[in-house]
């Protein structure tokens, strides 16, 4: 151990995230930049690695004494050989290997993992999971991803790609995916695609509502749990089928998990009670007894701090990483 | 360790299954007998006992000699106590201290899984899913049940109710399943709802089908199965929607675990490559790439002695969940 600070980037879709904390999760400096999917990894990389040198230096803090960098990035990601495979949210991210180009930039151990399993990690060091040993997180964003936390320890799976809550199915005949499956609850629930059925709901009929006096094609989930705070029945409509999507999906997430804590972060949640109180009470007349007794649905607590803390977590979890290997991992050459 | 033998004692709704096996799962004597649950617990546990005693005379083996008892049966049940909370399949047993009752009998320790669990087990240790750390274990029988093992180790959630794979749903309005929740695997696949949906698409049409010969009442999932060998139009309908919905239902299970393996027994399986091939080829359409690559669907190897190898699986398993410790257990008063 040299001097117990932390190093966290978080690479998002639209955000840059960088910051230094200690073991307990104060941030000591972050820097917070827009990312452009356009500039390309290698450019993207080099303002990260300039953002990453600036926050150390406003720490106070020396390179050497970081104990590890953690990497926060979207998957699909191979977290032993630490490179991005072909990153959803940052087109062009294809088979770019970060934590070399991290280590050796910086001279500090480096971990990858991807976004959602990071938020997990955080959360359970330093949010709404600290002591909890059966953690379901999901974030209801852009999309919807998860991480799990079973016995204490992150669960990756056989290739590191465990976890895809969004993409769990709640109608096998239901809206197309973009993943390639159907009914997946990132289909109907994300942030993007509350939007959609919005839009749709509003071309369907000529009902009235006062989301007609948006911009359409601009309307976001934001605008409709405002419309449905302010009294508007499509609104309403939209969102009460998208709580009760939301809340079938997690049903069959505690099925499978029999977690004691289910929490939930992303933009969408910033709706609160109009989000929490109605998942729970799908869980609480879907869910089988003894798993539904088991079980709390609460908010994550980390956040705008979400990306940094996460990818703090995901360095203070380097060597449970390391010592797990990947059962298999037949992606790895098709990219 | 004393004699390197293990009683496995498998109490299920239809049979009662105890046998003695070496540590690598060879079988030197077993017996099965019908299970009556209008006997009630007391009864069954007597005969069960005598079962045991019979069967450990006849392996050649003095009760010494063997290292732990494995216990399966139907849910739920805290296997940290020993008790069976409700067992679904076997009406009458609540609350009912398994494990002390045969531990005080048999002199041996005891341990206690339910019945998926303990099937994932068997696999993992002797059958289809040996040498693998990431498998998911499903029974399509008269229920479906699941059993998942991550990271090498048997995940038994907050309460010892994970994996309750059948309960995971394909269709959020879909059909009541008697569990409480609305359109589970289970509310479809299973070979009961198979029949049941049979009989429906018997009465819904006047359309020609062999089953109308059967008696309706006594259809099962195999004359099912029967008729579409046979060509039967009806028939096929029903069996196409069945792997249809089971295909998807594993979908959303590979997107939440990343399993290297499906591992597929109980006895709807028996329709061999009619179940397993569209069953493969929904997860090849609709799973995500990284996930559909690192998994492979297989059938189940232990077949008639599941439940005697997931009961020794059990027992050989008893120092894990010795290790481990229920994170809450909410539901244990409130039986």
């Amino acid at each position: 151990m040299s001097g117990g600070r932390l190093l966290g980037i978080d690479i998002g879709g639209t955000k840059l995230a960088v910051g230094v904390a200690t073991r307990d999760g104060t941030v000591l400096a972050e820097r917070v930049a827009p990312s452009e999917a356009r500039e390309g990894p290698d450019a993207m990389i080099g303002r990260v690695l300039d953002m990453a040198r600036s926050v150390v230096d406003e720490a106070g803090v020396a390179m050497d004494q970081l104990d590890a960098v953690g990497i926060a990035c979207g998957g699909p990601l191979d977290p032993w050989r630490g490179v991005v495979l072909n990153a959803l949210n940052n087109p062009g991210w294809i088979d770019i290997p970060i934590v070399r180009r991290v280590e050796e930039a910086l001279g500090r151990p480096a971990y990858l993992d991807n976004d959602a399993n990071a938020a997990a990690l955080g959360e359970h060091r330093f949010g709404a999971g600290r002591g909890v040993d059966q953690l379901v997180y999901l974030t209801v964003s852009t999309g919807v991803g998860g991480g799990v936390i079973l016995d204490g320890r992150l669960r990756r799976g056989a290739n590191g790609n465990a976890a895809e809550l969004g993409h769990v199915s709640i109608d096998y005949r239901g809206r197309p995916c973009h993943c390639g499956s159907v009914g997946c609850i990132e289909a109907s629930c994300s942030g993007t695609n509350i939007a959609v059925r919005a839009r749709e709901a509003l071309a369907a009929t000529g009902e009235a509502s006062s989301l007609r006096n948006l911009p359409t094609e601009r309307l976001t989930a934001a605008d409709v749990t405002a419309a449905v705070r302010d009294g508007d029945p499509l609104a309403r409509r939209v969102w009460d089928e998208t709580t009760e999507m939301l809340g079938a999906g997690i049903v069959s997430i505690i099925h499978a998990f029999n977690p004691q804590l289910v929490v939930m972060g992303g933009g969408v949640t910033r709706a609160g009670d109009l989000l929490f109180e109605p998942v729970r009470r799908v869980v609480e007349e879907r869910a089988m007894p003894w798993l539904r007794d088991a079980v709390r649905i609460v908010p994550a607590e980390l956040g705008e701090r979400t990306g940094i803390l996460g990818a703090v977590a995901v360095a203070l979890d380097g060597p449970d990483l390391a010592a797990t290997s990947p059962s298999t991992n037949p992606g790895r050459t098709d990219a």
